[in-house]
C-alpha cells in the first residue's frame, strides 16, 4: 500500500550546485522537491500539466522546507513524497529528505490546486478516484505547516530592495519562476549574515502571479526567535509573495 | 580508444527547467555542460578539485555554446565531452549535445586551467601523462572557438544596468557563480526581443573574479549580423566578463 503511495526518488549534489558553504544551494533543492513531486503524480497518472487532456494543471501555492543539514557536494541523497489530504480545493503533499545513510535530515510541506485552464476554477478533487486512492493522511507529520504572516502597514512603508522580473526568472508559463521568487527572498540576507546564521526553515506563499518586467518591491521585518517575514509587492502594492525565514545563530558546520 | 577519450552523459530536461519558450534554459544547459566536463574528468583522474591531494583546480575561463535548438521539456538528449588539446597554460574542451534520436542539436567549447592553489600558478599539463593520454585533437570541430570582444570607450560610458552579486548568485568557492553571470548577460535582452529572435550563439570569457556584494556594470553594444558584444565591469572599471551573442531573426519553433 504505501508504496503505492509514497514515490521515492534518488539524487546527489552535481557538482555546481552548491552554495558557499558547499551545500546543496537552497534553490537547487526547492527545484528537486518540484521534480519529484512532478514524477511522483505522472506515475499515478494525476500529473496534470497544460498539454494534458482535461486542460487541467496544478498550481503551486506554498512551499514549507526545513532542514537539519543540507547534503554536501557529490553526497547521495533520497526525497520521499506523497500527498497527504484534501482541505476544501487545496492538496497537501509532504516530502521527506533522508541522506545516504537513511537518516532524515528534512522535511518538506507544499500546497497545491488543481486548475481547470479554461475555466480558472479549481477543480474538485474528490471526483479523481486515483488520487483519492494514493492519499496517505499523515497525522504526525513532524514539521509545523503554513503559519500566519503578516507585515505590519508601518513595516512596509519603505522597500527594503526594488527589483525586476528578467528573462532568466521565468519559467514556462511565461511567468516568475517560483524558485527565482524564494531565492529573491533569500537575497534579501548578506552573505555575512549566512556565515553567522543557519536557515532552518524558509515558508514561502504565491499569493499573485508575477509577470515579465513587473517591478518588485521587498519587504522585511523581524521577529522573535530568528524568524524574519517578507513580502513581496507589485508596484500597485498587491501582495505577490509572503516567506517567513527561521535561522538559528551558529557557523554552518564546516566545508567538507 | 574513442571510449576512453570521450564521455557521453545521458539527461532529460527535467520539469521546471524550461525558459518561457519550453526549451531547457540556457543556464541549466550551461550548468549541465560543466557537471559533463567535471564527471568526465573525475573518471579519468583528471578532476582535479580544491580538496584533491595536489592542492590543484581547474579554473574556467570561457565557454562557448553553439544550438540549432534546445530539447523541449522532457525531451532525452544527450552530451559528449572531450579534451581535445593544450594551449600554453590552456586546456580547450568540446562538446557535442545530440538529440533524442542522435541528431547533433549543437555544439560547445570550453577553456579551463589547471592552477596550483598554493601558488595560484598553471600546472604544467605536459608533465600529465594520464591527462595527455585523453587528449583527442579535433581539427574540424564544426563551431568556431573564441573570437575578439572588446567595446570601445565610448560603448562603456553609459552602463545599460548596473547590479550586485547577492547570496544565490555566489558557488561553493564564494566567487560569483560563471553561470549566473551567463544568466545576467542573457536578462540584457528582453521577453520581447526572445520572443522575436532565436538566440543561436553564446561566448563568454571569464576575465577576473567576482566577489559578494560586488557592483556589476554592464555595456552593451550592436555589431553587424545579429551580433551583440557585451562586458560586464567591476565598480572600479576593470573587465570582469566578456560575452558575445549571435541571434538569428524569427520566433522560436511553436511549444510543444
Amino acid at each position: 500500500m504505501e508504496k503505492r503511495q509514497i514515490g521515492t526518488y534518488k539524487f546527489k549534489v552535481e557538482p555546481f550546485s552548491e552554495d558557499f558553504t558547499g551545500r546543496i544551494a537552497w534553490g537547487n533543492l526547492g527545484n528537486i522537491l518540484l521534480r519529484c513531486a512532478q514524477k511522483h503524480a505522472s506515475e499515478r497518472k494525476f500529473g496534470f500539466g497544460p498539454t494534458s487532456e482535461e486542460q487541467w494543471s496544478w498550481v503551486f501555492s506554498r512551499l514549507i522546507i526545513e532542514m537539519e543539514d543540507r547534503p554536501i557536494a557529490n553526497a547521495d541523497f533520497r526525497v520521499s513524497t506523497w500527498a497527504s489530504g484534501v482541505v476544501r480545493q487545496f492538496t497537501t503533499r509532504l516530502f521527506s529528505i533522508q541522506d545516504a545513510a537513511g537518516r532524515v535530515i528534512g522535511h518538506a510541506y507544499s500546497v497545491w490546486a488543481l486548475i481547470d485552464l479554461r475555466t480558472r476554477q479549481p477543480v474538485d478533487l474528490a471526483q479523481l478516484s486515483h488520487f483519492q486512492n494514493v492519499l496517505l493522511p499523515t497525522p504526525n507529520f513532524p514539521i509545523k505547516g503554513p503559519g500566519r504572516i503578516r507585515l505590519k502597514p508601518e513595516e512596509t512603508a519603505q522597500a527594503q530592495a526594488i527589483g525586476r522580473v528578467s528573462f532568466c526568472d521565468l519559467d514556462s508559463n511565461g511567468h516568475a519562476n517560483s524558485i527565482r521568487l524564494l531565492e529573491k527572498v533569500l537575497d534579501l540576507f548578506s552573505k555575512e549574515w549566512y556565515e553567522h546564521n543557519r536557515l532552518r526553515r524558509v515558508e514561502i506563499a504565491y499569493a499573485k502571479e508575477t509577470f515579465y518586467d513587473q517591478e518588485l518591491h521587498f519587504y522585511k521585518a523581524k521577529r522573535e526567535g530568528g524568524v524574519y517575514d517578507v513580502e513581496i509587492h507589485h508596484a500597485d502594492g498587491t501582495t505577490a509573495v509572503k516567506a517567513q525565514l527561521t535561522f538559528a545563530p551558529g557557523k554552518p558546520t564546516a566545508k567538507p
